[in-house]
């Protein structure tokens, strides 16, 4: 006997069907005798729809206290969750019950709309597991010391469905979600892209920070930290299949690199268009530029994702960096007008048609030559690359978006992501 | 300064818009030197909405665990009318908060879908007052000892309203509603009823019991217990109307029969169309026959409304009832095959097609003849009285349900009830 935690999203909540699919398999795997713990999302665009009447009520920047009531507001659609999940348990005949976070509780800090998991006390939970109930918590949300609701944020449930698994010692955190795993990229852009039988707790969270939309990046963080055994599987095969196939399917998330891992020098390739690059052309290079362009970028609350800084050219130096593409004319008009000319530059220049694409691999650690493949593989299919960045595991480019789609395809290839690599 | 509550139904929270009003109107009594807290229920159609998801997924007969999932999923509906009416008041430049009932705490029973209030903790709730938040607490739900979700079942927000001013010992509870007030009777049916500027506790509890829908009758109750000063009034009025002209609008419940009050034999007359009526025809009239026939019926969870026996002849005896209308089937039914034969009767019979006419009236205390004008009255208009029942303040009688309208317009006319009486 084991003790499971399952994760729903909201499409896989989406309506009283599907809410009876999530019911059968969560009994199915409670009949099969472990001890099942339940998070599911919102019912999809139940958030949405939350949020866009209080947008109604309060169009402008939010207080503190106007970010407070929109957790309360927001929170509710968790809480209907685990009501309908409950009773669609009872009507199947098992013992069930709900709990919204701060019931649990899940405590949490007091930053609304983004507040952080600091502690879950799991004796209300035990004991109901033990009387042979299965648990139901709501995702995204729970209570902070002045007892207040507070929500996580978007894609919070990952986040609490992993952190409940944390706190209970899980043997395993299943996520279902409307994809059926980790694939090496996307599969609407590269046909040949193959699921991954298991990747590690780094890559995944460099696939997640880079646009890979299959988990909720501190939903990863989180499962590293505690080391929760993180398994991201479909909700969209039969309830029946069988338990033991099921057990391994989708993309388990590992942290021990053992002997049977898959060790391809990289594993996946992620992708995002969601950015813009500003280019700061000819600044004196000298100490402290850096802190003057990018802390007047911080302070308008615009946050900065690659930075490139070359050698500097007789004395000046172009400095230039990405930032997402709906701050792209703010940051921009912010850098010509005023950033620019404080700094000396020369001239500020910028391009909203760009994107970031990244090949990341545990390999890459102890491998030489894979960005240098990179470049080649690039620079065969004649894409010019504007800037690069690495790490120790992933290595990523900005070019013109118009060659995403090729760039990715091209590098899936030379990787040879297609083929399952030999143990 | 005056503590003042104001209850917002779900009508006047029906939209943003509407919420936008209701948050002006508040925000003109808090900047008029009132301490408030606002009671508001869910949007229009919110509750039937996720109690319909309820029952798509548990249709059968609900078991206690089942009836704590609905009331967690039911009281979420309250939940987004706080936080929405919160914001709009932030919006309006006001400091303002919400709570559920969890986070008061209102303290109830463990009868899920229709708790009880056993206690409200006012501690947090004045802090907030004193330092010039407008309070917002939901209405319908609370807490019970084990931490679980309570609702008060339908109409509950009026009797949140009402404890909430009787534990904070308020100066006034503002009921706003989609009518202007109690009215002598429906105006729909009599287009002379006039409204009525007080109303004894003792009549509005008969005028709620009886049919009348303006308030919920455990509210009343409430404010009986607690002396809580009650105002109906309309939400439809310009949010920016006079405070001073709003103060005395609608009707007030009194408590004290005191000089001013409006001395009517009759102040209002109440009617439903919801009941049905079932005679056991011919039973021996002997001790515990009645038990035999009722217990039977209560045991098949079947409220009984009005109950006739009258004196027997040759050792027989008929017995009639009358049940809500939704029941009817089942309990004919019951009576006719089993109860019915067993207690030894000639014969079980029914109408559907009945309603039922009431006058209310403090002044029937204190006066005889007014039973008999309102018999005289009926028999003027020819119609025949199938049962008759009283008490203290009120006069009810079951007739075919044709006549209703008839009844109460030639009722409303006798007793003269579209003019003010005098002082």
């Amino acid at each position: 006997m084991a003790l499971i935690v399952h994760k729903y999203g909201g499409t896989s909540m989406g309506s009283t069907e599907r809410i009876r699919n999530v019911a059968k398999r969560v009994a199915k795997w409670s009949r099969a005798g472990h001890q099942m713990v339940v998070v599911p999302s919102a019912m999809s665009g139940e958030t949405n729809r939350l949020l866009g009447l209080a947008k109604e009520l309060a169009p402008e920047k939010h207080s503190a206290q106007a970010l407070r009531e929109l957790d309360m507001i927001a929170a509710t659609g968790e809480q209907v969750s685990v009501g309908l999940l409950a009773l669609a348990l009872q009507t199947e005949g098992l013992d069930a019950v709900s709990y919204a976070g701060w019931q649990v509780p899940v405590r949490t800090d007091s930053a609304y709309t983004k507040a952080r998991i600091e502690a879950i006390e799991d004796v209300r939970v035990r004991a109901d597991l033990q009387a042979g109930r299965v648990v139901i918590i709501t995702g995204f949300q729970g209570i902070d010391e002045l007892g207040h609701i507070t929500t996580l944020g978007r894609g919070g449930s990952d986040t609490s469905a992993v952190a409940v698994a944390a706190a209970m010692k899980a043997d395993e955190c299943l996520i279902y979600t409307d994809v059926d795993g980790v694939y090496t990229t996307d599969p609407r852009i590269v046909p040949e892209a193959r699921r991954l039988q298991t990747i590690s707790f780094e890559e995944m969270l460099e696939m997640a920070s880079l646009g890979s939309k299959v988990l909720q990046i501190r939903s990863v963080e989180f499962a590293g930290k505690y080391h929760v055994p993180l398994r991201v599987l479909s909700s969209f095969t039969p309830w029946d299949i069988d338990i033991g196939e099921e057990a391994v399917s989708g993309t388990l998330i590992t942290f021990e690199e053992d002997e049977k891992m898959e060790q391809a020098l990289v594993s996946g390739i992620a992708f995002t268009r969601d950015e813009a690059k500003i280019t700061v052309v000819g600044v004196p290079d000298k100490p402290g530029i850096a802190y003057q362009i990018l802390g007047a970028v911080a302070d308008a609350n615009i946050d900065v994702d690659v930075i490139v800084q070359n050698v500097s050219h007789g004395g000046r130096t172009d400095f230039s960096f990405t930032v997402s593409r709906n701050d792209y004319p703010r940051a921009l008009e912010l850098l010509q007008s005023k950033v620019g000319p404080a700094a000396g530059a020369a001239e500020v220049t910028g391009d909203p048609r760009i994107c970031k694409v990244s090949i990341i691999g545990i390999g890459m650690r102890s491998h030489v030559g894979v960005a240098a493949k990179m470049f080649r593989t690039l620079s065969e299919e004649a894409i010019n690359i504007q800037m690069v960045t690495t790490s120790e595991i992933k290595t990523s480019v900005v070019i013109d978006e118009k060659y995403m789609e090729l760039a990715v395809r091209a590098l899936h290839k030379a990787f040879e992501l297609e083929y399952t690599p030999a143990a």
